[in-house]
């Protein structure tokens, strides 16, 4: 009889910001971070959020001017100020920028992992949205999974979540949690509007991972970001209100992260082991 | 430039049967799905899908129920009946059934489409949930697409719906539609009882394909069913308002077929096509 009263958590606060972003203010963006960042620590938040590009803005109209607001990573100013403060508060931090390779040449939109230790690596996007393609290389380093003594976390950028190939090869390579940083494409058009969420909630039940999507709002230029940040469990539940579609605000939830590792779903159901891989493997080529 | 005035629709009304289904009532079941296919053939309906195992109910608690309950197909009873009308109306069907092996031995939860011509084949659902493990053999023909005057046809069966793989591969062969016959499990949990619909909604936007999902309701033996059959295009969006939580109903949608094959988003994005094969090829295999 396999022991069901041995029971250990995890539990671990999760935050997304969702934080308004102004366009090319670099250092008005960092600065805000760094004040929602400390109040999301002040909560309790261990694993903190931050949206796509939330340093530079998204809506880029020229190469030069996505040039101008890139930076290497780690070296760079946004990248020095995480690390500084996720030190000082002991927090892990996910946060999208524009990252300029070290070639000095090449743009990627990246995300950074920072923990309590400093800087631990980056995710560059695989899928790039619309005028994105103008701007930026696709990524080039794959998917990966970055052990933490909290768990195994894994990161994917806004559009990343409509291919869940994507999600799917996180979880197989063992991610507890999925941070996505987000800019959202808004609609008045509610179901559309709500299709983010949508495959927050979807690809975190079917791949039993935590996901932390951290999206902005409202108008930059000629986009719109519909907001509604989330954070989904395992079972592809809620774990606190969606955030809003018009205002700043911290999406935050205590979870017990361990609940991504318990994959039995009934008595015969293990999620992922009931794949058909042997059907599969004709086309996934 | 291309001709953007050169337009042409196929428009055809899909409709998903969300049907009381009596367990083990056979001729009960098939005589109360002739009734409502006739009903949404008079409405309009060209392609109509059933719930799964609709002639038979779901909850087996020995092998031999199931075996009392299954046919062979197209011989069977059940499908012999939905050929006959299918013929008379001039429709599609898609339905599902406990399917007997020719071999007279090995049990399939199966769906079968048929058109006004006749037989057209049959799907062995792939992934198995819970006491279905007890009764039923795993699929073991893959994921067939059908050709049809129409569109191109494929068909998933419930929890089939978990797995992204499978949706996928329908649209890499170029299903326009995914029939899915299901049998959802319901929950007093709201989010759960979504938990379905959510996933019809998700893999329709991601895969470009329209999903037409017939669910039952209500409890037999110890399973409850949370109804809410749904009819979903390329975008995601629904066609038609989701079916209720408690009663028969016909779900229907006049729907541009051709639109499953427009997969253009943006002036740069290809759905499907932006996929980073590079990267999962990898992992998929």
């Amino acid at each position: 009889m396999p022991d069901k009263t041995f029971s250990v958590k995890n539990n671990v606060t999760l935050a997304a910001i969702q934080m308004d972003v102004k366009f090319g203010e670099k250092d008005v963006n960092i600065s805000n971070s760094l004040k929602m960042i400390r109040e999301a620590a002040e909560k309790g938040a261990k694993l903190i959020v931050l949206p796509e590009l939330c340093n530079t803005g998204y809506a880029f109209s020229t190469s030069e001017e996505a040039y101008s607001l890139a930076e290497r990573v780690p070296e760079g100013k946004t990248v020095k100020a995480w690390i500084e403060i996720a030190k000082e508060l002991k927090v892990y931090i996910c946060g999208g920028i524009v990252e300029l390779d070290d070639d000095g040449i090449r743009l990627f939109n990246s995300s950074v992992l920072i923990g309590p230790d400093g800087y631990i690596g980056k995710y560059r996007k695989l899928h790039l949205w619309n005028t994105e393609k103008y701007f930026f290389e696709p990524g080039d380093m794959g998917l990966p999974v970055f052990n933490t003594p909290m768990g195994r976390i894994g990161m994917l950028i806004c559009y990343d979540m409509w291919f869940p190939e994507a999600f799917r090869i996180l979880a197989l390579k063992g991610a507890d949690v999925v941070c996505c940083p987000v800019n959202w494409v808004d609609s008045r058009n509610e179901e559309i509007r709500k299709m983010g969420t949508n495959m927050a909630i979807v690809n975190a039940n079917v791949n039993n991972v935590f996901v932390v999507a951290a999206d902005r709002f409202g108008r930059e230029r000629n986009a719109y970001f519909p907001g509604r940040s989330i954070i989904v469990d395992p079972n592809g539940l809620t774990c606190a209100p969606v955030g809003s579609h018009d205002k700043e605000e911290i999406v935050i939830a205590e979870v017990d992260l361990f609940s991504s590792r318990r994959l039995n779903w009934s008595d015969t159901n293990v999620k992922i082991k009931d794949r058909r891989t042997d059907v599969y493997e004709l086309y996934f080529k």
